[in-house]
């Protein structure tokens, strides 16, 4: 279920391009890549301007030039990362052709890659409360188009009769939820491959938005119970 | 599903202590409670010893003394929150008598009361990767309390044929960490009170590990597809 093995190739029409399966490393600027370092081990209040310059090995004033301030440098993160990760999803989305649940598996699958194999960028995420209003306004934006993706996919399962919420978007919000926290424990316990953790988490996200395969034997027919 | 209403407190036995279901504010001495205002405005990297010294009135050695380090204020906070977290899961458990549903939307029900009436304590998590290996593993070690509680009823639910996961320990982290980032967006929409989130993921909990209620009507038989 984590993506087109045979039975899946066969079974949907392959559209798109299946690119978004391939992570390369982030092509970011030497600035941005050493803001991250520094992000990620001291926090963003922890990081001074004069930190990442130094570490980049340029003069103050070119990172001002470049970012206008540390809140740039944090920014600029945030809307790369998040531009890929909506690039990526669209991609996994339109792979899936015309089925909500191959939609679903893919772009989980997508989203479970990244936060996998891009740990850094991912945790990023924990220091978007440090941004100004507007700016976190202009990030929530762009988050807000992976967020549309998955639930437009939880609505038309549910349309199809294939997926089974009460909510589709606070479904949607807390199988997303469940996605960005891996980083937290992914790294640290190092015992899972990231497609193990994207076939694992395929299958739980789908069991949270009511969908039953009648292929997999952990879903058995549902016992009656009297409340 | 939100609670014992007047079907379940005829359907289950209730034992425990109610309680868990009040939520009085923290009992933190003053060095704590302005400590746990200073690492939210300006996250543990942002706050500095003097900082909180100087906003609780008293002289740096003080702090010193009580806490040991800047680190030790912020394990000390957590300790505090896991703790209490802790002791609301068990009492809601324990209030859910023998039936692994009525548990499971007792314990969700009492996390996510807590996620919301008690932001600044649940959103302390994103600091946890601050602390040193030492004081992280004592932290984790408290909070694998909560997901132990949780793990055994899907445990349970999964022998007694209720609910159905293919991986009980992944689901059961999926599940609190969907629940551990509600703090992230619950205060800033302030649209929806903290009885009617706990409800919505009450239900989205029992979902996601594979319970299907007969008398939800978000719930209909599932379509056989063919894969």
């Amino acid at each position: 279920m984590s993506g087109p093995g045979p039975d899946a190739a066969t079974a949907t029409k392959v559209v798109g391009n299946p690119s978004w399966r391939r992570m390369e490393p982030p092509e970011l600027s030497p600035m941005l890549t050493h803001a991250l370092d520094l992000f990620y081990e001291n926090g963003f209040h922890g990081t001074s301007v004069r930190d990442i310059a130094n570490r980049v090995g340029v003069a103050i004033p070119s990172l001002y030039y470049h970012h206008g301030s540390k809140e740039g440098v944090l920014l600029a993160l945030l809307e790369y990362s998040t531009s890929d990760m909506l690039a990526r999803a669209h991609a996994a989305d339109a792979d899936g052709g015309d089925d909500p649940v191959q939609r679903m598996s893919n772009v989980i699958e997508a989203i479970v890659l990244r936060m996998t194999t891009r740990a850094r960028l991912a945790a990023l995420e924990g220091e978007v409360r440090y941004l100004s209003p507007e700016n976190r306004l202009r990030y929530r934006v762009l988050r807000k188009g992976v967020e549309d993706v998955v639930r437009e996919i939880v609505v038309d399962g549910n349309a199809r009769g294939v997926f089974h919420t009460a909510d589709s978007a606070e479904s949607t919000r807390a199988v997303l939820a469940m996605c960005q926290a891996i980083p937290r424990w992914f790294h640290a316990e190092g015992r899972m491959s990231p497609e193990i953790v994207a076939a694992k988490y395929v299958d739980i996200a789908l069991t949270a938005v009511g969908y039953v395969s009648t292929a997999n034997p952990s879903t058995r027919p549902r016992t009656k119970r009297a409340r």
